[in-house]
């Protein structure tokens, strides 16, 4: 299926590009030529000596040149500028995809650069962990987990990414990028936000206190300080740039926020009750989810 | 050292009484005779088939007549039912501790209720898992977790408690109980609230919508369900009973909410990421100090 793809491209060495670059190399042996770019010198050199790629470039230039398919895999605010640069080097014909949490702000932000014969199909790899950089990368990020491509599952360019996502043992799922955001926001960028949060009061505490918080963080603050630990640039472009949705869902917290903490005040032992049994069945449905393959991966 | 000690009751048979049963009989073996009761049939008869305690009682002056030593693990909110109902029954020169998550609202609850004669010393694990009930119970529970002992480190009989839990492979620290109030508030019951929320957020979404929710649930709204899980009578019984440090945390978490929305709605990437950075270090400071065992455990 893939046999017009030779030459891949990622650019933008994180975590999740060098775990692009370790899963076609695992997947795929030596099917792609693979070209690396990142704008710093340190994430290229860290991807020689992983020795994931075939090729690491040290101009964006020379890593899309030659590509008949390439992975943006750069924070949601660079995505405008690298479709900019990379522009008048694409050959006719390419396919772009790119990884970004967010999917609204990044077709508007590339979109004035791609011209008719290149085909942008967006997507996002639900994957990922509280480390970044090309070091924490690797080839199983994606296996088993959920890959969002946006467009339609019969479009040719569409099939070809989607192929290969599944050589990775993703998921792929298709929808638009309105929906992919309002999901995103609710299940990722507002509990991340909420985590960043809490972590930020506990770190305002006066010195004792905050001490001993860090020296007893039972099981929940220490789940929140993982999602706070991750990559704060990501996150910042996730939030300039999800912005409604997010706030959207904020709202919607807050409320319900509000109204907890009323029941807290007036200490209503009966609603708090029904409130946290209620949370607690969203919790099976989720467990269920995770135990059935989607229908899309059984059929491979 | 626990030479006194002959007879434990272990009353309130969820996953921590159960799993203080698993642990005194793995760590010792044939030294203690357990009593265990629980207010539930179903609970009694879970623990007699994990034949984890020397004698199920069906009652619970039966279980707590001959005690040397008495573990009071039922929910927060019950203690002072149970402190009244054993009072007529305590031997003299009983130990009593507790497990409750709140500790300054369990002292106040069951002092009336114990003479002079009857040492009461509160304690607190800080261990747990999202699951509830004996069944969930395992000797490690406590294994390098704290467990808070409320007093005077240099009192005989928080000594004794103390070499127990050592023995359980817990750190034991001790603190007075506003201060424990205010640690739990931040590190455990405001995370806890926190997560209950945005499930119940999600959960009130449109169909569709909260179906995908479920089905795309990232690694951060997974996270927050399996906090929002844990047994909602506990939980409502933590928020009835710590409510001015909760009330507290949760003012100045919301201050702090309010001012990241704003950052957002402003589109302030300087002050986003300057924030999303500042969160990242206290992760760090809490893996490093879950690198060390604490001093009172070097010294075991």
């Amino acid at each position: 299926m893939n046999d017009n793809i030779k030459n891949i491209a990622v650019i933008g060495l994180g975590l999740i590009g060098s775990s692009i670059l370790h899963a076609l190399k695992l997947n795929f042996e030596n099917k792609f030529f693979t070209y690396a770019y990142d704008i710093e010198i340190k994430n290229r050199d860290i991807v020689k000596k992983l020795s994931v790629a075939s090729k690491v470039c040290n101009k964006l230039a020379d890593a899309v040149i030659h590509a008949d398919l390439i992975f943006m895999s750069v924070p949601v605010g660079c995505m405008g500028d690298v479709a900019k640069e990379i522009s008048p080097f694409l050959k006719k014909g390419v396919i772009i995809t790119d990884t970004g949490s967010t999917k609204v702000s990044v077709i508007n932000d590339v979109k004035p650069f791609f011209t008719n014969d290149v085909f942008f199909i967006p997507s996002h790899p639900l994957a990922g962990t509280e480390y970044s950089g090309p070091e924490s990368g690797f080839a199983n990020l994606f296996r088993n987990r959920y890959w969002i491509i946006i467009g339609n599952k019969n479009d040719i360019n569409a099939k070809i990414i989607k192929n290969i996502l599944k050589n990775f043992g993703s998921f792929v799922e298709f929808m638009d990028a309105e929906y992919h955001d309002k999901i995103l926001a609710i299940t990722s960028h507002l509990p991340h936000l909420i985590a960043f949060t809490i972590v930020g009061t506990a770190s305002d505490l006066e010195m004792d206190l905050k001490n001993d918080v860090i020296r007893f963080s039972a099981t929940g603050f220490r789940d929140f300080t993982r999602l706070a630990s991750s990559d704060p640039i990501m996150w910042r472009d996730v939030f300039i740039n999800n912005t409604d949705s997010v706030l959207e869902m904020l709202q919607r917290f807050n409320e319900d926020l509000t109204a907890l903490q009323k029941l807290i005040r007036q200490k209503d032992s009966l609603k708090l009750h029904e409130f946290f049994s209620r949370t607690k069945k969203i919790r099976s449905q989720i467990i269920e989810a995770g135990q059935h393959e989607p229908e899309n991966y059984k059929k491979k």
